[in-house]
């Protein structure tokens, strides 16, 4: 997997690649990531990518030359080509778990007002990272980045992806560690029993709670078994009795 | 406005603070931003702020006891915790506006596996980026960061706020710059003539199009007058003869 993500501000992603897990895995050669600073391709004096807009109003717009030639030189065959844009699709885990598994993956990152329009005549693909607006695609770039790599096999431990909120279209159960008592609030009793069956009950019970009482439309387009509705059915009525 | 992060990795947030828009923002004193490691408020010997899930599984949690203190060194009555969680509210532009009106926001940003459980009882709310898995808070806070700094008065001229994408309930409509011809593409006619009233006209009808075309559901919420109603019909049939 090769990342290439075209942007004005390259040092907005050394926190992503020198960070803990994401640090480990470029060291690991598990993949490479370069950014390219359109700026070096643009053919106006005085480096300007932006001019204003046709039409008249607020801001600059990115226009499409030196983006699209910077694109150009690093575009191959086997490059998926995303622009981060509020019209593009909104970004979910299966979309990261699908897109770490592109050979080449390139980023278009905007600012200002946005890019000319001709752009997106260019690309394979448009994302939107939610329904708010940025200064720029560069930190909405920095999330995708971040929860693609992690789903590319080796980059964290396979079995801790399996427990994710989403990975089973679940929110995740609740975690505790020492002490068993902080300031007056105990961890749940089933969790000390050592009796791994119940605890995994219970697991499943509380995430498919949280999930029924956070995030009711997750549930939706996940059917549950009737083994999972009758958990969830004690879990709702008293969650400390559900085993 | 005051922001302190509460983060094991606070480099995460200086390109955020060294870029543009933001840059200059803080260069103005529009708002103060502090990062705390919490790491430093550990009472465990070698520094350690997680250890392993009772119950048993993969990766390690993070305990009380460093972010909680951390937390009450400096939490103030005017303070809104906010805790970055799955389970949270799912960030939009309302909630940024709303956020960039509050004198002091605390985030917490976890990392490996999560947070004891027991940490969501401090916390005034939780917010969730969107439904996919990052390795830590850090990125997020970085995203809804500068979503809500921007709308701090004097971050971005008022007017380039106006025309963004969901402040309207809509998306932004189509932007252009030089050239008029890009790669045989044209600038659409409208936006050339030099007429005000027909340009602020194709504009609506493009953002109406553009939010009907890509994010039917954004119009579900957002009711349409009988005008809106009527450009909107006409930019659908067709596009180029809506004025």
């Amino acid at each position: 997997m090769k990342i290439t993500v075209l942007s004005l501000f390259p040092d907005y992603f050394a926190p992503l690649l020198q960070t803990s897990i994401i640090k480990r895995a470029k060291e690991k050669d598990l993949f490479s990531f370069e950014c390219i600073d359109f700026r070096s391709f643009t053919q106006e004096k005085h480096g300007h990518v932006d001019d204003t807009p046709y039409g008249g109003g607020a801001g600059m717009v990115l226009m499409c030359q030196p983006i699209l030639d910077a694109l150009k030189s690093v575009r191959t065959p086997d490059s998926k080509v995303i622009l981060l844009s509020p019209q593009g699709q909104t970004f979910h885990q299966q979309m990261a778990m699908d897109l770490s598994k592109e050979k080449h993956l390139i980023f278009l990152c905007g600012h200002y007002e946005g890019f000319d329009e001709r752009i997106r005549d260019y690309v394979d693909m448009q994302i939107s990272l939610g329904d708010f607006v940025l200064t720029g695609g560069e930190p909405a770039c920095v999330v995708i980045c971040d929860a693609i790599l992690r789903m590319i096999p080796g980059v964290i431990k396979s079995d801790s992806a399996q427990d994710d909120s989403f990975s089973d279209g679940l929110l995740e159960y609740p975690q505790y560690t020492r002490p068993e008592i902080y300031d007056g609030k105990r961890v749940p009793d089933v969790l000390l029993s050592g009796h791994h069956a119940r605890i995994h009950t219970w697991r499943k019970a509380m995430a498919l709670r949280n999930t029924a009482l956070h995030r009711p439309d997750l549930l939706k387009n996940r059917p549950l078994s009737r083994e999972e509705e009758d958990l969830l059915a004690k879990a709702l009525e008293n969650p400390n009795e559900v085993c």
